[in-house]
C-alpha cells in the first residue's frame, strides 16, 4: 500500500552526502511544504527524518527502540543536512548522535535539531501490557474533523477525533487536557517506525486545551519509545491508530505532555513524552 | 545544610580540562564507591554528572529543563571525562550535547554514556498542576525500609516504603508494579538539581516488582522533566520527596518506566521516564 509517491516518502527523502563506510553519515533533505506548520516542519516529520537517517545508514543494527529530540532553532524551508553518527554499538543494542545542520541568514551551518537514539534487536520474551486501551467507539463511527486550524500538515492524516477537540471558543473555560482519536496518514500508508514516530508528535499542545487559550507554545524536547517491532508494524499496516494525550504539570513557561498509540487490535505501539514551551 | 563532605557532592566532583573559555568543555572525574551499583555507577548518579558539567560549564544559560541520558557501555571504576557542548544557544533555551568517555581495557576511549539536555530561564506564567500528589501516610510513620539487595548506592538514600517493596520471594506471583515511597539523601542534603536527577532513578527496575521475578535488568534511557526553579527547591531543602514509579508497557526485552517526584508541600518537582532492558 505504500507507494514512493507518498508525500511522506518525499518528505523523507535522504541522499547519503558522506563516503559510503564513513561513522558519521551525512545526508541531504529539504523541508516539504506539504508537512509545513506555523513557522516551521511538523515536529513529527523531524523526529522520522532522524530515524530515516538511522534507518540509511550502512552501519545500523536493529530497529528504534527509543528517540529524543530536541527542537534547538527554527529549521527554515530548503535544505538541510542531517548528521548520524553510531557512537557505541553493542552486541543488541546501538547508541546514535543525531544532528540537523542548516545554513542561517548568515550562510553559517547551525545546529537548528539535536538528538539521540538507541536500536536494539529484540527477543522474543515473557510480555505484558500494563495500560489497555480505552474502550472508545471505532473509527467508521467518527466524523473526520476538518483540521481546526490552518496548518498545512494536519491534511497528511485523517484524524477521527473521540474526545478532547481544540476548542472552538477561546474563552479561557478548560478544564483538562485529554484528546483521544483515531489517526492514520492521508493518504494511507503502511506503518513504519519513521511514521510512527511522526504520529507521536500528532497532538496538538495541551496548553491549548487545558486552558480554553491559544497561547504561542512550541514542544522543546520529544521522546518517543518503541514498544513495537517490525511484526507489530506489518499487522497494523494501513490500519487506524488510536492516540491519547494529556498534559500533566504546567508551570512558568513549560509543561509536560505524554502520549499513547495503540493500533486497533489493542497493542500498544509507542508512547511518547514531550516538555512544551508556553506563554503567558 | 549542604556539606562539602557529603558523598554526592564527592561523586559529582569535576575538574575542568579544557582551556577557559572553550566552547566544549571537557571535564574529569571519577566513580565513587558510595554510589556503586552492580556492575557500574548507580545511574542517577550518573546522570546528575552530566548536570553537574552544565553547572560548571561557563556558557551555561539557566536552570535545568530536560535531560536525557543513554546508558551505552559499561561505566568502570576509575577516573573519567565528561565533554559538554552547549550547541545552540536561544533567548531563554540552551541546548546541550554531552558525553561521558573512558579509556577501555584496550586503552581506547569510548563514549560510555551519552546525553542531551535543555537548560532554560523561567519566567512566571499561569500554572497548574493536574497530576496531584497521591493521598499517603506521612514520612515518619513509615519505616526506614533495609535496602532489600546488596548495593551499596541504595545506603546514601533513606527511603521510607510505602507501597512496592522489593518481592520478598521471588515466586512469580506478581501482579502490578506501582512502588510509593518517601526519600531523600542520606544523610540529608539541600535538593538542587544535580540530585534531583538522581533521585528520579531512585526505583528499581518495575520488572522485577511486577514478575515477584528477579530477572537481569538495566536501564537503557531516562528522560527527566524538571518542573521545578531554584525557588521550589530552596523550599523543598532537605525535606523528603515522594516518589511514584510505574512500569507500562513490557514487550520482547524491554520495558517503560514512569515517576513522579514532589515535595512535601505537594509541588511536583520532576518527571521522569526511562526504557528498560530486560532478559528472559
Amino acid at each position: 500500500m505504500t507507494s514512493p509517491h507518498h508525500p511522506l516518502d518525499e518528505a523523507l527523502q535522504l541522499h547519503a552526502a558522506s563516503p559510503p563506510g564513513a561513522s558519521a553519515g551525512q545526508y541531504q533533505g529539504a523541508t516539504h511544504a506539504g508537512y509545513w506548520n506555523m513557522v516551521g516542519p511538523f515536529g513529527g516529520v523531524t523526529a522520522a527524518t532522524m530515524l530515516q537517517a538511522i534507518a540509511q545508514h550502512p552501519q545500523r543494527l536493529g530497529d528504534p527502540l527509543s528517540l529524543t529530540v530536541n527542537f534547538a532553532g527554527a529549521l527554515v524551508a530548503g535544505p538541510f543536512t542531517v548528521q548520524a553518527q553510531p557512537v557505541r554499538t553493542n552486541r543488541s543494542t546501538q547508541h546514535w548522535t543525531l544532528a540537523i545542520v542548516q545554513a542561517g541568514a548568515d550562510g553559517v551551518q547551525q545546529v537548528t535539531t539535536s538528538a539521540t537514539a538507541v536500536t536494539a534487536l529484540r527477543r522474543e520474551t515473557w510480555s505484558v501490557g500494563d495500560v489497555p486501551m480505552p474502550q472508545v467507539p471505532a473509527p467508521a463511527g467518527q466524523p473526520a474533523i476538518p483540521p481546526g486550524f490552518g496548518v498545512e500538515w494536519l491534511n497528511r492524516y485523517e484524524i477521527r477525533l473521540i474526545t478532547g477537540a481544540i476548542p472552538g471558543t477561546w474563552d479561557g473555560t478548560g478544564e483538562h487536557s485529554l484528546t483521544q482519536l483515531w489517526v492514520r496518514d492521508a493518504p494511507p500508508r503502511a506503518l513504519d517506525f519513521c511514521a510512527l514516530a511522526a504520529l507521536a508528535d500528532v497532538f496538538f499542545p495541551r496548553v491549548w486545551l487545558r486552558r480554553a487559550r491559544r497561547v504561542p507554545a512550541g514542544t522543546v524536547s520529544i521522546t518517543v519509545y518503541f514498544h513495537a517491532g517490525s511484526a507489530q508494524l506489518q499487522q497494523t499496516g494501513t490500519g487506524y491508530l488510536l492516540g491519547q494525550a494529556q498534559g500533566r504539570e504546567f508551570r512558568n513557561g513549560f509543561f509536560d505532555q505524554t502520549a499513547q498509540l495503540w493500533n486497533q487490535a489493542g497493542t500498544m505501539l509507542a508512547t511518547s513524552h514531550q516538555i512544551v514551551y508556553y506563554k503567558e
